[in-house]
């Protein structure tokens, strides 16, 4: 009788331990999995509001830098169409669908941010280095939500204008009429109205 | 008696699924705590042989780019030190950890990536856009390592000489003479030897 309580404690015991180590695994699986699906659910890193307007992109300086064309004002009559330097950002899950496939997958997002010439010497050499942020604009391929678009591409800016430094960017922006932006994309973007052939990091990435 | 043992399953049971949620929060919590103490670790992600040769960084494309400063060869009577453009990234963990405090910590990897310009033409107008992958430089700091050199930082280039395209990059590579480089980044730089004053997102990041 003493020994059938005893077993019957221990298998209960055994029950509860069988329990707790399946339990881990269930929630270590879960954890991983969510973190899995998270960046390759093919989610969006663009957010629109409920208008469509597309919500200014936060923590795009932590995303991938794909490469920095400068087209200085003292280049260009002192009006530079997008003065200056433009670094430019792919968000990461993007990125990576881009080096699998070579192509910019349904809710790409990409970031131009324009910056300043600061000085024109520097004990490097003469050249041209980096001022203040004056500006950033965005482009997004959405199938469905720019479905009439060429390519599906839409372009939004949050830039002051003109472009100058302190000034707040603004918070969300209205997709910018089709002719204003696509005309040059079309025309000479190497691949997919994306102007890879000045992106090195896009260049190399490319399977 | 019936009822009893009822009772019993149900409370076997119970338990049961008390300690599967038990075990499923605590496999939640040791995944969570894990991936945490992974990115807070202050480990370095510079990594070095037997001998001390810096190994060619891998990886640095998804690093934080802090900025690109240009010295494009037509501007220095055809010989830039470092030509031309250069895209300059921070390891992940110093960078969170320079937002946070403002300082590069020990361990801190700086990699500098030299790029050719390819046209001064484009759609968005005349200036500088980037060519080809020529170069890569490197600077680390490290207080037991590089115990002697000013502020603890050491210089490596991987670059062919001269830097051209096509070319590989070397797979590992010895500390530079303290005086080839520190001199300018002793005399010129801006905070700790490095030329922050070239880098907005470092200088937006600063706490």
């Amino acid at each position: 009788m003493e020994r059938q309580r005893q077993q019957g404690s221990w298998s209960i015991i055994s029950m509860f331990v069988v329990a707790s180590i399946i339990g881990t695994v269930v929630g270590i699986s879960l954890t991983s999995s969510l973190a899995f699906s998270a960046s390759q659910a093919g989610k969006s890193w663009a957010k629109f509001d409920a208008s469509g307007n597309l919500i200014k992109p936060e923590g795009y300086r932590e995303w991938v830098y794909v490469g920095a064309p400068l087209t200085p004002d003292d280049m260009n009559d002192g009006k530079a169409p997008f003065p200056e330097f433009h670094s430019v950002y792919i968000d990461p899950d993007s990125y990576k669908h881009y080096t699998r496939t070579g192509n910019f997958r349904d809710g790409t997002i990409i970031v131009k941010e324009l910056i300043s010439v600061g000085s024109k010497e520097a004990p490097s050499g003469n050249g041209y280095f980096m001022g203040d942020f004056i500006g950033l604009e965005a482009t997004v391929k959405d199938s469905k939500r720019f479905a009439k678009e060429p390519a599906n591409w839409a372009y939004f800016t949050f830039s002051p204008v003109p472009p100058r430094p302190n000034v707040m960017m603004k918070p969300k922006a209205k997709m910018m009429p089709t002719e204003s932006c696509n005309l040059c994309h079309q025309g000479f973007a190497q691949h997919d109205w994306v102007f890879t052939q000045y992106y090195p990091v896009l260049k190399a990435a490319k399977p």
